[in-house]
């Protein structure tokens, strides 16, 4: 997630430069194939406009779902934050006094591993994702380092070496932890010290856990409908490959002109509507590990620090960087 | 669902290769009409382009409602998930120590026998949907398989014969079964090895699954609105039809190319909003056992690996195969 | 509800042929006084079209809420099918086994009493309703039967006459049916056979049932704003009252075709306007007792079927015919 | 709010007459000085539409987010209903039988007091309502009398003289009547004849008319935000302002016509225009005490209606009239 | 917020006024290097208006998701409103009378401090909002003390000094405020004055505003994406650079009028959509500190008279003040 104020224009041409140079030959080409061809092929430009509502349309549509996908995953991820709190405190403080701390303090470390496992789990790449190299991440070079490592370095910070093993045997590592958490609740039911009634709302914030994992999996797993984000690309580039002609057709009346202002503005418009395109489809992914993600790994750090504080531990790590204006 | 990047413009061009052909057969129909008729029927484009503007907004309009419908049944199922892992945790950690394990998995498996059979029954063909024809699915064939099969094999491996059989006798299996497994909540606490209030947890779980079943099929059953559909057809036929009329105007103040240049001209527009319709018409119905369902098949997989993991089955079986690009 | 794909453009024009004739009509007309007339009163086109893009605009928002609240009913009616097997469920595995069956099959049946006494309630005329008289359901003749009936045939088979004369009493049937359903769990719970606990749950399911009720004639008793309703109407009738006016200035220029080809052109467009109105005016209303309601005849009948198996009764009822393509 | 079908396009003239004859004023102004003015000062139409789009984007969004101001606050009252019906019944059936009537009366009472209070308290005039003086609102005259009867007459029928005058030392009633039922509820538990279980429950329906109260004030106190109105606004008058100019410079190529064409046409124009502003102005404040408000004075009757008849009490008031087609 | 009627159009070109002469300067330059220069360099309008209309939809999209932002904002803070209510009836009425009074105010007088806690934290600065400098806040002299006192003041009104001390030390006071609740409510438990029961309602409550702040610093910690505001503002940049150039062609038929009413018809253009452009961006962050904010000040004092008058207390602060027509 980018923090400052504006994207420059600066960044946001040389973001989009493929589509614009691409505008600018493919423009320059028509204008020389009208020139050196017989016959006159330009087009009326109302028709072209027409489409142009309905591509506008169709941008529109696309940059609206992707970015309702984009405000979902923050908005799951606040309720992880919100359960987080709820789930520490009421372990803190629900079951009766005969509980022993670190029984307390284990299982708010399971629940922090639980949440690094998910992290590292939404961010394995998908076949309809930009899938960039971490290497290329050269803006955020913590974050990269973050990747790299992998689950493991963060995971035994909260786990036991043997539980760790354990839970590797399974092919989903949050639900298997979450299941754990639950048999430790009945083992404190029936040691007496946690009566029916608060192991059951116990139980039923390991169920909203649950509940926001698999909503992060669903928006993880389930593209924006890749039928409607292949039509909106190629009516976009139908419509682009249509711009010059129709613009030769205006300009030809002012024939001293057409050789020059056909290939810049006609570059202009391809390179907006690529450009409204590209920014949609660079927002869909909000777990992707790219520079547009939810930044989950510092909302991560932020469960970590409260609830480390409420354990009133000594070492607890700092907010996550934000690296050129990016927060991961 | 198709999981690939992006179809390719050669696949959505052959996908919709019908509206292409009609409307460039159509354009040239008229543009010889044109030529051959005494009379000048051209007409004038601006009225046609304020058609063209609200055809754009009603298939905008039909878009979103389906994307919303696909996306709705994408939650629901996303629900499915995370309550079915909630209910397989709080059947394994809830109930007394004195539950023998025997019937927790059968609780569990009973579990899965509601799933595969909701799975099921909601691929049954409705009037309004595409129904194409099993046999035609032919990129997918594993799914084809599941499909031709059907329920027996699937249900079979999770619930007894004598069960099953009963089942059978009612209208609609995965309500029944619910029931049972609320009966069988009832037995267990009258032996006294679950309390009345984890009784009312597990049933409202129960409550849950009623409610995603319910919801499924409530989009299954409630087609979007056929006097909708219908009109966004017609108003769609009707602009197209005008379409070679309109351009034949514009293009007549330069006659020497309007016999080739308004036919492809034409189709092109005409093909962009059929596309755009068909989109929409192919997404619309998300659980019609087309290439462009919510993956019913993958998700019921996902959630029987997890539940057979939380048992410590020995026989897992694999997710589901990615075919052709297309995940079921 | 129409069940089929489509409606037939036939059947789609014959349904609107009114604005299509009367479209055609004054388009005649204007074309006619134009003619006879000195006074050459033909108006630009461009204005008209800003003009047609804001009741595009207008007539969209009115589709989407009409759709909506459409949308909305249908999920209030799924709410009920999913509550009403969960209370069915609840009542037969919930209470001690020393509650006799016949109060089950009691309580059951006074839910279904609810059921069709809503469903009735629903389907009384409101003011801005079409109120299409019941003996032009020609298509639909059971449906038509059914609504001849009234109540009275319905209810009777769930309600014992006694309790059904004194439910007669109140305003509001289905209101104090709940009361009743919840002063027999209270009786229940004083004998001992339903713990304080269990009640509880019960009565937060009859409060769903008061949820459901009340949303429902919410969606009856609160039409889609009649200022924005008429404001859309008034616009279209000024918008394509202008369209003749315009369109003579376009033919104007060619005068040889304008008056046989403006009349068609703008009763086409006049139309359409007209018929996208139409369409959101026709669905507003998701409980008039006309074709494109919300099936709840059929909603109830599933229901019925589902508790009756579940009683394990004898005589389950046939599922609600489709008639002509319509499904009420 | 309006309950006939359709406002007469004679009322929906007359309504918003101000805009109309303004319109026409300033268009014949402009012409006028057109004609008189040595500067040809037209102005060309095509840059005016592209800003009559921008202004029609503008206004549908206004509109769509005053419907959904009215919506939601007729969900809210919705909601209302429902609850109040639930508590009722609670109160009817949930405490033990040792509970005598009265107590039950009292309470239900003092919950009728809590909602004509809370009517009263979303009546008091807003700085950005249009606070029409009461005395106007001649077409309604019952709903005229109650509002200057105010909250006195109808509380003093549920509340006894002492509690009353208590109540009125608070700023906000109904806050203080839901802490007085809380209070109440305490007492009979502490009585002994209301479990721990049963007292929470009916504490979560306090709490749920917390919330709807709240929801209702959250409406009545934050208006569609002023800088999003007062653009909408600046915007049309700018953009009507203009359409004259550009009409001048349609027109000016028939000479002949442009007295007397430019002005109706322009009037119509601007008149639409507003009238689409003034709708979404009238439907943003659903509390208004205005003819277009969600109606409030028939809900509570409703409820009035229906619980007393819960209480079987014997003098049941009259639904709420329609008068000249309102319902309040 | 403000609160009266509408910004006079004087206040609205006041504080815009920057894209308004920005754009009379730069239409100026260019229209008089038009005049010097020998290339003609204008631009056809039509391909303009494309663009127009593109921006005009993606200015709506920003808009409306400005929009729901602070709507989404105002709704979380009506949420802690009913919330606060609740819980402090809870408090007074649910524990047994065993518990003193004193307690009871020091739980509602800490609900105080985390509520007040809470409207300061969301007040500090982001890198992407205005951050305008609190001495320019002139209309509101109340609020600028507000904001440069910080928060010591008004949370020492409801925490002992020691308990604000020990606060401090950590990261995140409002989450460790609404632990220590939850640890006090145990307290009571052990004593017995609260059963179990009793004892979850209220940490369900807590738990609810662990969301209600959650919810609030997701909307202060997650802008409106930087890629669609940045977007939305090039392409508005592109759009209008564009404007003057178009005009030229247009105006150019007629040389005479070109030189004065080319610039202020620009000006007016740009001026439109910059205006819609920056109202969209002042809009989307409720919690900046600014004139268009959610008014959580007046918010947090409506919470403040409630619970000190149901705690009949004597001192109860003022209504907060509306300054010269800003509510904040």
């Amino acid at each position: 997630m980018y923090v400052k104020r504006n994207y420059s224009l600066w960044m946001t041409v040389r973001w989009s430069k493929k589509s614009l140079i691409n505008g600018l030959i493919y423009s320059a080409l028509i204008v020389f194939l009208y020139e050196i061809s017989p016959i006159p092929f330009s087009l009326p430009w109302q028709p072209i406009s027409v489409i142009g509502v309905a591509v506008a349309f169709f941008l529109g549509f696309k940059n609206n779902s992707s970015y309702d996908r984009a405000w979902e995953a923050r908005k799951i991820w606040g309720a992880i934050v919100n359960d987080s709190r709820t789930f520490a405190t009421a372990i803190l403080s629900l079951p009766g006094s005969e509980v022993v701390f670190s029984w307390k303090k284990e299982m708010i470390f399971r629940h922090l591993a639980w949440l690094v496992a998910l992290k590292h789990a939404l961010r394995k790449g998908k076949s309809w994702e930009h899938n960039l190299p971490v290497e290329k991440m050269v803006f955020t070079p913590a974050f990269k380092e973050e990747i790299k490592d992998g689950l493991n370095p963060e995971i035994t910070k909260y786990l036991s070496p043997e539980e760790w093993e354990q839970i590797q045997t399974y092919s989903n590592f949050p639900t298997q932890l979450l299941k754990r958490q639950s048999l430790e609740l009945e083992k404190i039911h029936e040691s007496g010290a946690l009566d029916s009634y608060k192991q059951v709302w116990l139980h039923q914030l390991i169920s909203r856990f649950y509940d926001t994992q698999g909503m992060s999996e669903r928006i993880k797993n389930f593209p924006f409908p890749r039928q409607y984000a292949s039509t909106g690309l190629w009516i976009t580039y139908i419509f682009c490959a249509l711009i010059p002609l129709g613009l030769l057709d205006i300009f030809e009346q002012s024939p001293a002109m057409h050789y020059w202002l056909t290939v810049p503005f006609s570059g202009i418009i391809i390179w907006i509507f690529f450009l409204v395109d590209r920014i949609g489809d660079f927002s869909e992914n909000p777990f992707e590990a790219g520079y547009n993600d939810v930044p989950i790994s510092s909302i991560t750090r932020v469960i970590e620090i409260d609830l480390l504080e409420m354990l009133d531990e000594k070492d607890i790590p700092e907010p996550y960087p934000v690296e050129n204006g990016f927060l991961m």
